[in-house]
């Protein structure tokens, strides 16, 4: 065992390929399916909304899909990425556990999101499209793909939930800095944001709702393309990069994994990280344990149930069979606004029904006690949504501690707090709360589900 | 020449030594002087300040100070940084100059100011000291001090400049993630700012008045001390871990550089920057011309005079011999906070009137410019600070592509721009302003100069 504290690659480890899980699972996913015919969706179906490389990458079976020169080129701007061993944490907890994290909050944007923007914009931008259209939450993924259309010189436009549009001002102005244009969702821009405007002019929006409005205007016109930041196997692809440095960094480091611990939302963080771990597991050569931990607000793996359900809440997007709380469920304002959406990955959904990982939800305010926790030991504050995953380390960290193993854990720290600090503040100033998310909340939404 | 874009060096690689260029100049700065007798300081003047260490260290003419481990052990959290080719930056150009950027945004605070405060809290505690006070204006060094603090264990205090705590709560709230006790400055909690606050009740304060605030509550406790993030000979010699990685980084990429670029506020980064390679100039092993950039509405080098002035506002600290707009000058309210002080570091002052750099001024609009293009280039925004350093890059690539020159260019990119977004905004919008500095205001402020 090394006696480092980061693992540093130079840019000639970068990965070549991403790596193509599909390749390697018993059986595949149920297909999405068009919300009329119920027919499987072909790419003809999606040609409107996606460049004809990614609608190839979404069903291909290839175990290695080449990296482009041109992306390489963008992710040398940080890539790879440190693999840190959180030494002062555990002094600070006093577990015999060592605790590895990959942090991917030194990118341009601050999260992990342009590993899969910069591919996206590139192939769009090899096939001529102008404009790239998305929705945002928290404003990780629209700043991201903000900065990716800046490096191709794509027009980048973003519908940007209402409520964060208001209370992160800073995120809508780095999307500015990057020459994106942000529009607050809903927007009269569209139909279906007018349509709710309408209804209720104060709506706070949704991300389902920006989506819809994305989806929209892509579209509607031919030069214009939708990107999409999680749930679609293309994106969980481009995001492998990250478990294959660690990978690479962990063997480094003389360590084999015990436990592998990592936030969903919509998945794209958690499977970067350990997708290329599940290969290595079913080849033999390691056995660890894999956790995804969720908000406990929007608990759609460990409360929501399997079945085709709508991405967004107007029904533009093809029926996808998911872990769902339903299309019309609209979380508690948590925080952590990057794992607020109400599904989640067709292709991990389909994985936890194999039993290929386990699942867990945490509570908001336990999540920023270890974000402050970890912050004070490694210096790093973290973004609210990774905070969910470092919840479980320490909670794990300090099961060893009783026990006395010396667990391997690692994590994915997917981005840092900079721009989350007024939440920090209000949980120093015991503001912050839980909520309670009562049965039927989830039974309502459940009962809007298109019928099979 | 190397085709890398990121040279990263292993932790191993850090250096084990400050480097003094005290050692190597022909003559030593003019002393501190004590205000009212006009003597040279001893140590037991400052020892009310600061620990023993940090005041030889002040004084120390050792080529080589050793870094000590438990220095190192937190450094290895993000040191060595990248050097980073910013081949992007100059494709936009179109120039054949190759600009390089040591980039010290990937500290946990953000900036290079951890490179110091991690030794003076080291240092303090190691003398048995529970308590350091400070002040801050943008923020990034009381945040770095409160990072360093918790890191060993003290309690940090840290009064920041009103207008900064009102404008910046982002930074106040990492400060507070830390574990720091931040006041609003001038503050009813010293008598200084008491004075002040029964004068105006809305005083927006400012580094001079926070300055007077945090030495007082030092001085008055046994176990407490000040801590200073720029200007002093310790600070200085600190942050000389920046230009040591970078000249071994330089070399890896097989360039020798032609021009040197920094900013300057109290000259802490510039000086950590620029000092190894003016060792490596006076040794006869490379002769690259070093330029300081300063901010137009603070121009200490080009438009102050070189005399004995007050570090603060109420004149608590010695005399200092140093380039100064007058202790009383209040700076316009640039964006670059960090830029916002009256006087300048003595030891660069000295080095100045030796001739051993130039320096030049630039406004706020053409920085934010600087910025911008940055951004869209590199990925990664800049804070308002390292942006005049910027600007002077590209004025010179420029100046590059009409000459044909293929000049190598080193500058450091200090800290990272996520808590400027709405100054970035302003600018975007149109709403930045740049400020006229007439010549009566420096005149004005630099009558009330103590008498030699």
């Amino acid at each position: 065992m090394s006696d480092a504290t980061r693992i540093l690659l130079d840019e000639s480890r970068i990965p070549r390929n991403w790596y193509n899980i599909l390749a390697d699972l018993p059986a595949p996913p149920p297909p999405p399916l068009h919300p009329t015919t119920r027919e499987p969706v072909g790419p003809d179906d999606l040609a409107p909304l996606f460049p004809a490389e990614l609608i190839a990458q979404e069903v291909s079976t290839d175990r290695f899909v080449p990296i482009p020169d041109g992306v390489l080129d963008i992710y040398r701007l940080w890539r790879p990425t440190p693999l840190i061993r959180a030494r002062k944490l555990e002094r600070a907890l006093g577990t015999p556990a060592r605790i590895y994290y990959k942090y991917e909050g030194g990118s341009p944007s601050g999260s992990h999101k342009p590993n899969t923007a910069v591919p996206q914009a590139y192939y769009n931008a090899r096939q001529g499209i102008r404009r790239l259209t998305t929705e945002t939450g928290a404003g990780q993924w629209g700043t991201a793909l903000a900065f990716a259309c800046a490096q191709y010189g794509l027009a980048c436009e973003v519908w940007m939930v209402r409520a964060s549009y208001d209370q992160k001002p800073h995120r809508r102005s780095l999307m500015r800095v990057y020459g994106a244009t942000v529009h607050a969702s809903p927007s009269a821009v569209t139909s279906v944001g007018s349509k709710i405007l309408a209804e209720d002019a104060d709506s706070p929006g949704s991300l389902g709702i920006a989506i819809s409005e994305a989806v929209e205007v892509a579209a509607g016109a031919d030069d214009t393309r939708y990107a999409l930041g999680s749930v679609l196997n293309h994106v969980l692809l481009h995001q492998t990069v990250i478990g294959e440095e660690a990978l690479e960094q962990l063997a480094a480091f003389g360590e084999t994994p015990d436990l592998i611990v990592g936030c969903t939302g919509g998945g794209s963080n958690f499977a970067g990280l350990a997708f290329p771990f599940i290969r290595e597991k079913l080849a033999g050569r390691m056995n660890p344990l894999i956790r995804a931990v969720e908000p406990a607000a929007c608990p759609s793996f460990t409360r929501g149930t399997y079945a085709y359900d709508f991405g967004d809440t107007a029904g533009f997007t093809p029926l996808l069979k998911m872990h769902t709380l339903g299309h019309t469920f609209i979380p508690d304002p948590i925080h952590a606004g990057g794992l607020r959406y109400h599904g989640m990955s067709p292709l991990l959904s389909h994985m936890y029904e194999l039993g290929m990982f386990e699942a867990v939800a945490r509570e908001q305010r336990e999540c920023f006690e270890a974000g402050v926790r970890f912050a004070r030991a490694e210096g790093i504050v973290p973004a609210p949504e990774p905070t969910h995953a470092l919840a479980e380390v320490i909670a794990e960290a300090l099961r060893c501690k009783e026990s006395g193993e010396e667990k391997v854990i690692l994590t994915s720290l997917c981005g840092h707090g900079h721009f989350d600090l007024s939440a920090y503040d209000r949980y120093l100033s015991g503001e912050l709360e839980d909520f309670r998310l009562p049965q039927e909340r989830i039974d309502d939404a459940l009962a809007t589900l298109p019928r099979a």
